[in-house]
């Protein structure tokens, strides 16, 4: 079998007016030839279908979510519904860092590749911009006097660039003489880790981004009050940054069918998903939107339902769980030496993690199918045991080789998906966000995580109070936890074991409209291996990128 | 008369497919609607003609350079002649800084100017990009094991951001636990004062980019030597990251002739000139490239001529310099206050500065000429009186008033531009690159400063002594100066004074190919000010921007 990047270099690409007029888009912005940004669209279609694809908690191997979504979107597409694939954007770290693409794999990949994985239509340049410009204007504002009293000790804003970088993670600024700032500690998160990345995931359109921008807390004042970015004077210049990246950005799939790839916030401290805006203009434009969100359904499916669609008004039709056997015999422990000899019992026993996840998803619709994602070593006895595990749960799963054969390997499935998204849509949150802060931790404590209870540090608790009194507790919760088990712990593969979760602190990000609680100290910003994918990557004298993926 | 910003909006501009299809363009990608990128041409006509346009030494009030520059290109184009204003790409910095956009005045613009002082085609994020990812591979480096025995004291590599933000001129990173790297002194520049930017400026194409950036020197090791970007591995991504910047952007003035607007360093540190690719490109595709560079005749020409020319093989047809009675006046000591009222004595004592500056030029090549970008307060005793002097050195002076009329204001200074354009070229550099350091700084002082001498510090000595062993000393000088004064003193207004110049420090740029002399400590990073224009930017619930310009 061909390479990814060779396939995708093979693809009859078509220029993107082309996807823009199957879609029968007037208002769009080419950038090159195979990208362009459009302009959003809010006339959501009434009978148009919203599809997730999430996935069992993640392993070394990786399940392919993104190349089953880019799949299901394709053979939804063949089968006279017009689909939109619609995902995140990568990250410039992880490309430059650890190898390994964001675009799918095989025959289910999203173009150009080498555009998405680089500086693509400059989204995260903006977002990067607009951070420092809100930090360059916060540390400007202490120098010139400090008139709103910032307290040095209580910034919360962090600088940020879009690469992987631990000798930022902790800093001090401001040395120097004294017309070179006020000196204070300081950090710096990667792009995709900040609110600014999840506010604009999370906003509705221009105005309601706005509204969010000028809400966020950069810092407390020496008497405690929370000071916003707009107090600092910074919301019109940020706005005024981000106006085009605002804009969602079409590609197309390797069978020429349309994606829609914006935003990509981090899915751990933040809620995971592309932006609201490209979800509800993929709705209007299209039958079908397939969408993703990221790490295991735990974390990337729950904030999806609890956060992004609480926020846009948005009633999912259809969740994709994509499993494959490898994984499961992973989760039920087989040597890693082995993984790819048939075993029954591990896949029996692995099978918990997916049953688990099958069994949380139903608490908000019952609308769920399994998307086997299958590899050249699965057998016909473990995809047979696998098949009859899932339908003992009054559930279907699929065997679909989309890895080689794109849209052609997953028509069984989006035939499924296409009847049953006819279904009345029950979907609902799993909790009122009106509750109490600690209420709605210990919902999504025991009903997702099976925990039989919650433990605070002492730190948490004093936050929940600051932010109880600033009266900004009625926002639904994102848990930063580790994405390897659904416990807290990332080497307990036991979903069936009791266990306390721990929260140690508390974080209200109030621009997002979220209030974080983490389980431990969530990187966020990465560092380089021993050996960065950086060391491959080069060009020739003609312009070909290699080992970038 | 209406605002810049107004006449900017009101324009009929022109889809970009036009622009280049005027300049038989076929192969380019657009950035939206109104820009496009377009692959480099290095076939440059035979007859193709170079404009320089350079003006006296800066006042507080400006000059108006870049109108001039716009204004000639259109009087050209309507002449007949195809030309193209090649310019430089404006920096966010001073976008969020200071007021005043970088796309010229009046009747005389590039548009669309909001897209070109934002985000534009990305070309400096790109480089941002470039910069701190060539750093977070240095603190790996060294993080990892430090292989090449880097020297933690001795790192000249600096991170960036493409703002002003003076808390970052002095930082240290590396600091919390022993997993957040190694703990070093460090700073930020602003990413137009890199020498990744001089670099990206003065590669004529892809293949000499790649060997510019290998061999830019990041750090020296413990014994001493050199270590470059190359040896820590970053040459390859830096230019996978710079792949598309590197192509040429192609925009409209308000008349509809095409400019090209690539590259922006600094006119101090480095050379102050749009990239070589563009100014090449230019004279592919044209019968007139009217450039400019930065800051006075003294900074901007000399560099354009002695680094850029010599580096590209270029030779400038007709140098521009650009005056206004005002700024004459003002260099002839008048008080600011009554800067508007005719004063015949305070021009001609101010006619000094102008006087020098073509003397100066004359050394390099006898085809210039004197545009007098006239106001509406310049009386005609003052206007007859300034042609007059320009006469006395036997050149011509012409008024033009390109603010309110655009290429109409200009079309007598334009056809002596064509006319003496077909004169044999004489262009000459000012001094052989492969003198030692010292001789090359005391021609540049002594025929262009009027200097009588150059004294140096213990600092500069010793950083020649370690260039001469690195066998790197047979380089074009760059000298970092105010630009105020002919001087090295920015309150020194009489270019005949007697002075020594002092040379502070000396640094090597080894990719960029040159060496820079610094007079005093250059700020490489701007701060914001008490009221940075970023309060006043803003944008409406139409996406209508507020207060950029």
């Amino acid at each position: 079998m061909k390479k990814d990047i060779e396939i995708a270099r093979e693809a009859k690409i078509k220029d993107i007016e082309e996807i823009a007029n199957y879609l029968e888009i007037s208002d769009y912005e080419k950038y090159g030839k195979y990208k362009a940004k459009i302009n959003p669209c809010f006339d959501e279609k009434k009978d148009s279908k919203l599809v997730l694809v999430t996935a069992i908690s993640p392993t070394p191997f990786g399940e392919g979510k993104t190349t089953m979504n880019v799949a299901l979107s394709m053979g939804l597409n063949k089968l006279g519904k017009k689909s939109i694939s619609v995902l995140r954007e990568p990250s410039l770290g992880p490309s430059f860092g650890i190898k390994g693409g964001a675009c799918g794999a095989g025959y289910s990949q999203v173009i150009p590749m080498e555009d998405i994985n680089l500086h693509f239509t400059g989204d995260f340049h903006a977002i990067t911009s607009a951070v420092n410009l809100v930090a360059a204007m916060i540390d400007n504002h202490i120098y010139q006097g400090n008139e709103k009293n910032i307290d040095l000790n209580n910034i919360l804003w962090k600088r940020c660039v879009d690469l992987n970088d631990r000798a930022l993670r902790e800093v001090v600024v401001g040395l120097g003489k004294k017309t070179d700032g006020v000196t204070r500690q300081d950090g710096f998160d990667i792009t995709v880790a900040t609110e600014m990345m999840a506010v604009f995931c999370l906003s509705n359109d221009l105005y309601d981004f706005k509204k969010k921008v000028a809400k966020m807390i950069v810092a407390y004042d020496t008497d405690g009050n929370a000071v916003t970015v707009d107090d600092i004077k910074a919301t019109g210049p940020v706005c005024v940054l981000m106006k085009d990246a605002l804009k969602p950005n079409l590609c197309q799939t390797l069978e020429n069918t349309p994606a829609i790839i914006h935003g990509g916030p981090f899915a751990n401290i933040a809620h995971g998903c592309n932006s609201i805006i490209a979800t509800k203009t993929a709705l209007s434009l299209a039958d079908f939107a397939v969408t993703e969100a990221g790490f295991g359904a735990d974390l990337g499916a729950e904030k999806f339902y609890d956060i992004k669609c609480r926020q846009a008004g948005l009633k999912p039709n259809m969740t994709v769980v994509v499993a494959t056997i490898r994984a499961l015999k992973y989760h039920g422990g087989q040597d890693l030496k082995k993984i790819d000899e048939e075993n029954i019992e591990s896949l029996k026993k692995g099978f918990d993690n997916l049953r688990i996840h099958l069994e949380n998803l139903k608490k908000f619709s019952k609308n769920i199918v399994v998307a086997i994602n299958k590899f050249d070593q699965d057998t016909n006895k473990e995809l047979e045991t696998l098949k009859n595990l899932v339908e003992n749960l009054s559930l279907k799963a699929f065997e679909c080789d989309v890895y080689h054969k794109g849209s052609e390997g997953c028509l069984e499935i989006c035939n499924y998906i296409i009847e049953k998204s006819k279904d009345e849509n029950d979907f609902k949150v799993l909790y009122d966000e009106k509750l109490p802060i600690e209420e709605k931790i210990e919902i999504i404590a025991k009903e997702i995580y099976r925990a039989s209870g919650v433990k605070y540090s002492k730190k948490a608790l004093n936050e929940i109070k600051r932010i109880n009194n600033l009266n900004s507790d009625k926002l639904p919760i994102c848990i930063a936890k580790t994405q390897y088990s659904l416990s807290d712990d990332p080497t307990n593969l036991n979903p069936d074991s009791e266990y306390e979760i721990t929260i140690n602190d508390i974080r209200l990000n109030q621009g997002a409209g979220f209030i974080v609680a983490l389980t431990q100290n969530i990187l966020t910003m990465p560092g380089l291996s021993k050996r960065p994918a950086a060391y491959d990557i080069d060009i020739d004298d003609d312009g070909n990128i290699m080992g970038l993926f």
